[in-house]
């Protein structure tokens, strides 16, 4: 199935360019209290959910998919997990270029079999994600900021110290990911966690309706010109493993989300840009760049251009 | 006013050993349903439940506070935001020791005029927060895992773009914290995600009740031998900037933690160490830390010692 979530908070199965609106089936998800349980509500009673908007999908209204606002399918995991230098051409473009390693960040691995093994993933702030139509918001227009685009893996069921082999069974299903990034000397989870910087969706597909992720083609456009193209058959560690490290440091809930790693050719974006990525089953996700209110200027005006 | 979480979910207003059960004052939240607004529904609606808990209070059954477990005041943070290298000596003592610094982590800032003008704050997984009571649990046994004993603000209200001066009317209030840490090559977020290794408590203290927070004398023992010794008098970046840093980024919401930073003396802590951490007018957090199951290794035992 192809979930979505749009406009005020709507509930939608998407099939091509319409929606089929099954919102009343969010009636069958169980009461929520404080302190709620990690993870995402939606994610963690998807099959009550997914059952009941089966029920509704042939008499539910229908709505054009081109005229609607997408927010991220999943609205409150307890983490964003992501893969940093997890394409080789990408982890060349960041060594030879100071602007994105910013003479800060490690680029090399000798004594690790890859980048991870010695960086580890990292986290983004569940506050930086939003879905397609929200848009991203730059927040230090003075620095370079980047389109990164991403496979992302969002987590079904609980995992803590599993097997590669086991991986696979925690998983939901897939959406279309940017990472965003300010590039600079602070740490990934700070560059990478502003309002907006995390944008999912517009689709959740299902695990069943791809048969082989490791296996996707995808590509980023901004202004109609292509600035990043890729394989996930290329990822330097593929997302059982992906799966597998995440969950030996933490435990991973209903509504997480892995952001795999991205290509080379990112590349900054500006005021206005159209920015469109797209991976092949998982659809096309459209997201306009706007001009943040000027910060503070806290941070931003104290680091060196 | 002093507010702890214990046991089975339930509120208490400490004063002295004793606490007071107000756990009926939760009554008066309102209903939480999904998606839910970021930030801690119990921080976001602190007022209206403060407001009840004063009612009940004189009537309250008493129970005694060394016979709880304490469970983290705060339950479900949108995020948890922390500072790295904010005390002067904690710095000298990462730069000299290649056990912490890992030959990957900068511990130099020159060009900026502060550390965090350098490398950020950072982010530590939501999931990873728990109360004195629960313990830490060592996720890799192998490695190094040291004791950061923080003053962590609580946000009150939703902070971006704010000014220095304007931070302090958004603390609801102050915990002790322990920042535990995994040392090695990592991302700071990643080596200090692992759950449990966030630990917030017994109390969450309100911010009238404590006079001058950047004046508070502090301690850890572990075993009853003091590890850190510090002041936050001595904080290289001092609250108000790291409030606005943190609001110049993203926003903050109710409920969200910045753990302040650590001053010398970490060091590493093994299964049985009793860790007691102390700061003045905020109280002692006894945590008992304890061996995890045996990882899958995935990721602990690739990392060379």
């Amino acid at each position: 199935m192809r979930f979505c979530r749009f406009d005020a908070n709507r509930l939608g199965i998407v099939e091509g360019n319409t929606i089929r609106d099954v919102t009343d089936a969010l009636l069958s998800l169980p009461p929520l209290s404080w302190p709620a349980p990690h993870g995402d509500h939606f994610a963690r009673n998807f099959d009550v959910v997914a059952a009941r908007a089966r029920e509704l999908a042939s008499s539910a209204p229908i709505v054009d998919a081109e005229k609607v606002r997408f927010l991220s399918p999943i609205a409150n995991p307890s983490k964003i997990v992501a893969a940093p230098l997890n394409y080789a051409k990408h982890l060349t473009e960041v060594g030879r270029d100071p602007q994105i390693h910013a003479d800060t960040h490690s680029f090399t691995h000798e004594g690790f079999a890859t980048p991870i093994d010695k960086l580890g993933l990292f986290i983004k702030s569940t506050s930086s994600l939003v879905g397609p139509g929200e848009g991203v918001e730059l927040v230090y227009p003075e620095r370079r900021t980047d389109h990164e685009i991403e496979l992302a893996v969002v987590i079904g069921r609980e995992a803590k110290n599993i097997s590669e082999s086991e991986a696979f069974s925690h998983i939901l299903g897939y959406s279309v990911s940017l990472d965003m990034t300010v590039r600079g000397s602070e740490d990934r989870s700070f560059r990478k966690s502003p309002d907006t910087y995390s944008v999912l969706g517009p689709v959740l597909v299902t695990i069943d309706e791809i048969e082989d992720p490791e296996r996707l083609d995808f590509s980023i456009t901004v202004n109609g010109i292509t600035k990043q193209r890729g394989n996930t058959r290329d990822l330097i560690v593929g997302l059982r493993r992906l799966i597998a490290i995440a969950a030996s440091c933490y435990t991973l809930y209903p509504g997480d989300i892995i952001m795999t790693g991205t290509p080379d050719g990112v590349a900054p974006v500006s005021p206005g840009d159209d920015v469109v990525a797209t991976i092949a089953g998982l659809g096309k996700m459209r997201v306009q760049v706007r001009q943040g209110t000027p910060s503070s200027g806290i941070h931003g005006r104290t680091i060196p251009a």
